[in-house]
């Protein structure tokens, strides 16, 4: 699978060079402070994934602009954004490896970087002149916040339905990836149908990749990862995994389970305990199969797309969804 | 001067009442906190100048539509977005005599509701149409939160220059309201100079109301002014009555003032003798001589409109920003 990470690498290394240098360049700060910690949420071995699928839904439908590449930091400047309000609001420590932003500057800077990240990405949204791309990354602001708020809301609460969770990932992780795939189509004047193609397959990435990221939160090597694994368990935020789980426990695992929830403190004994119940009662299981279901719905998708080389690499990146390790 | 207010409120209560509904209609959250929490916000007695301004320019420019009420929740959407996050980094405790929202509601949800009044501003302006109109509308928020990342990272410094000082209100108020009183005059399809002297109005009330606002907090009575006096000084804000003072101080009291700058704790005696080194220094008198400047350069401004209805209630708002004591 590093297989199919070099496959993807080989097909966009001249995009995602591109992609680089279009960040460093757009954020264009006063700041000297500001540049320093964009910089440091934004340069610390990010994927690019949402400028890459914005870039590769441009171009299979045909655009031939220069513009593609800029316009596609929208979606990394609003994801940093999101970045360093969500580490704040969740109390992480690490991330990619290196702390949090907020811990190095403080939270006050964390947060009005984050708001600077989030007026650059919707200036830039405004030079391309378009009220309907516009208003897409308007909503999809509004979706995060809510979906952010929604889930912190729930925050140790055993009765987080699957249907919850689903909305919850929905809002907070799938409308961005989804909005960078309509926008690519949007940016190049594709007809609605082919718009509307690339939206559903966002749409279905966006749920996997969430999946995927729930699930190595359990799974993971914590090197590989850059943050320990079991954040989620620690911060109570219920994640599939542990819905399916509790759904099918008996009574003692299930107030086990509970009981771990509710607490402060997870000893390793403990998380590995956690791990066999999950396994028993297929939490990991069951969401590995629905993230690959909606990869299969994602490649669905792109079939109204000709076979061809960007076909390919998107179907790849979706793959590429389930089977990373960080 | 309460005689100035009636006389303003005679003349805008229509619209005023109007805004309020827009207020309420606009916000379309989906989850019940995200209303209660913006709601305290936004519902809690604020003056509505901003909204108000964008109507009142829209008019004189002769607009006819039925959205500016609509267009006008933008600008108090954004305001009550800049108030949580700032509220949060400042520190403060108390808003308009009632505990600001992180302190009932917790930090993660204070930044998060913030981030969505930002996007609700952003879809509306998105509704619009006018890529124009998006534009100015983002490019606040960028001047905004660098205007506040740059009085954060200013704070408790001595040598802040009455130039840095001007810059910084520029962009963390000014802007704002100068935005507002150009977006009515875009929505109004009205030519480049009405435009532009719309804005200058703006700049200029703008920039008035932020040294007014540094004033009351030397000067205002605390129950009118609905939090505790002198909240700048304790965090080490640097407001034109100190910066003016400092520069004209001789050694001695220079090295007072330093200190009561740096230190933790003002008690009454101290701020009263900070009071009258402010009265000795002319640094209360030139923040008034320059405000008074300002409104005058707003008024005049106004003068490519015709008399009338209108601009006179324009006039009375300059004038109002002054005579306020909250």
């Amino acid at each position: 699978m590093p297989a199919l990470k070099q496959l993807i690498l080989s097909r966009v290394g001249d995009d995602l060079g591109d992609i680089e240098m279009a960040l460093a360049e757009n954020l264009t700060p006063y700041l000297d402070l500001v540049a320093e910690v964009a910089g440091h949420i934004l340069f610390a071995g990010g994927k690019r994934l949402r400028p890459l699928l914005m870039v590769l839904a441009a171009r299979i439908c045909g655009y031939a602009g220069s513009h593609d590449k800029k316009y596609a930091t929208i979606f990394e400047y609003l994801h940093a954004a999101t970045l360093l309000h969500d580490d704040l609001v969740d109390g992480g420590t690490i991330r990619r490896g290196r702390p949090v932003a907020h811990a190095l500057y403080g939270n006050p800077t964390a947060v009005l970087v984050g708001d600077f990240l989030l007026a650059r990405s919707l200036s830039i949204a405004a030079e391309t002149g378009s009220p309907a791309v516009i208003g897409v990354i308007a909503g999809i602001t509004e979706d995060m916040s809510q979906g952010e708020i929604h889930q912190l809301m729930r925050k140790g609460q055993l009765d987080l339905s699957r249907e919850e969770y689903l909305e919850v990932i929905r809002r907070k992780t799938a409308v961005l990836i989804q909005g960078a795939c309509r926008v690519g189509a949007m940016v190049a004047g594709a007809p609605e149908a082919r718009e509307n193609a690339l939206a559903d397959y966002g749409h279905h990435i966006g749920m996997a990749f969430q999946m995927a990221d729930d699930l190595l939160d359990y799974t993971a090597d914590a090197d590989v990862l850059g943050k320990a694994i079991g954040a989620d368990l620690k911060e109570g935020k219920l994640t599939l995994p542990v819905i399916h789980a509790l759904a099918r426990a008996d009574a003692v695992d299930r107030a086990w389970m509970a009981a771990l929830i509710g607490g402060r403190e997870v000893c390793p004994e403990d998380f590995e305990k956690l791990l066999r119940l999950l396994e028993r009662y297929g939490g990991l299981r069951a969401t590995r199969q629905l993230a690959e279901d909606h990869v299969r719905q994602a490649k669905a998708a792109l079939t109204i797309f000709p076979a061809g080389e960007p076909r390919e690499v998107l179907c790849y990146i979706a793959d590429y969804a389930l089977q990373r390790r960080a």
